[in-house]
């Protein structure tokens, strides 16, 4: 873990914690995909991760403070919270699957949900933001009563694989 | 290079080819300091990059169809020249940017630009990738009259540059 960037360029200071392949598809499971513990990240994720991959972009996340990890008591698995600089990640993330649509083969069930972000951008992240707030940090939404950001992607997403299936 | 992306997903996708540290950092020599050749790349680099990590960045950026290389004629040194999906990076820049000013240490006269980009997006960011577009791909800007984004960020540095000096 590199304490001091190699120069005070906020970019570069940025990239030298996410830009890592492994570590922004972690971040992802967590964000888009509510996994909070090193099972669920393991199995259910699409590219297949390695166990030993996954454990050592953990320990880099929550050095670079963007995760905690909660203490496992007896009998309980260690779970896995976002931050608040982890929950700012997302426009991060927003903006690369954008750029993943337009410039790269895509699947349209996994495409749909990046594709309504980059559209419904900045006002759909923001609403994301509030709800990864609500639920790893406890801060209550600003609209408890807004349809949340997180449905509306799936729904998006569900009716999406409907098409497919039919196609 | 991987010619099929692990996964269908947009962020996986993305991931794959700009999750890597040095490869963000040549776009962003070439997008925001206007670095064509590699020998001004190489020597211009902030961050020490090395000659070989210069070398396979520039041509895995090519091979990703983000960079072309313009052949060198006698005399003349290999020029290289983003293409629309090259110039598409920089919302993945300015959210890099946003995200490091944020919560890593970096120093005020690199990241004034950061900063401005990421209070003055989406504007400024479709400002700047029309700058781009005129320059590499002789594209005519839309507004020819309006002052440059790239100007107005190069302002905004050699200010904060003179405030540090004066200290």
């Amino acid at each position: 873990m590199r304490e001091e960037p190699r120069s005070g360029c906020a970019i570069n200071a940025a990239v030298e914690v996410l830009g890592d392949p492994w570590s922004l598809i972690v971040l992802r499971d967590i964000i888009f995909g509510d996994r909070r513990y090193f099972r669920e990240l393991l199995t259910r994720n699409d590219e297949g991760i390695a166990s030993n991959i996954l454990a050592s972009r953990l320990r880099r996340l929550v050095g670079y403070g963007l995760l905690t990890k909660d203490e496992a008591v007896r009998g309980q698995k260690a779970r896995y919270t976002l931050t608040e600089a982890g929950i700012q990640t997302v426009p991060v993330l927003v903006a690369l699957g954008a750029w993943g649509v337009e410039h790269r083969p895509t699947t349209p069930a996994l495409a749909i949900r990046a594709q309504l972000l980059a559209e419904g951008s900045p006002e759909l992240a923001h609403d994301l933001m509030d709800e990864l707030r609500e639920a790893h940090l406890g801060i209550e939404r600003p609209e408890p009563d807004k349809p949340r950001a997180a449905d509306r992607l799936q729904q998006a997403y569900i009716e999406v694989c409907g098409r497919e299936s039919l196609g």
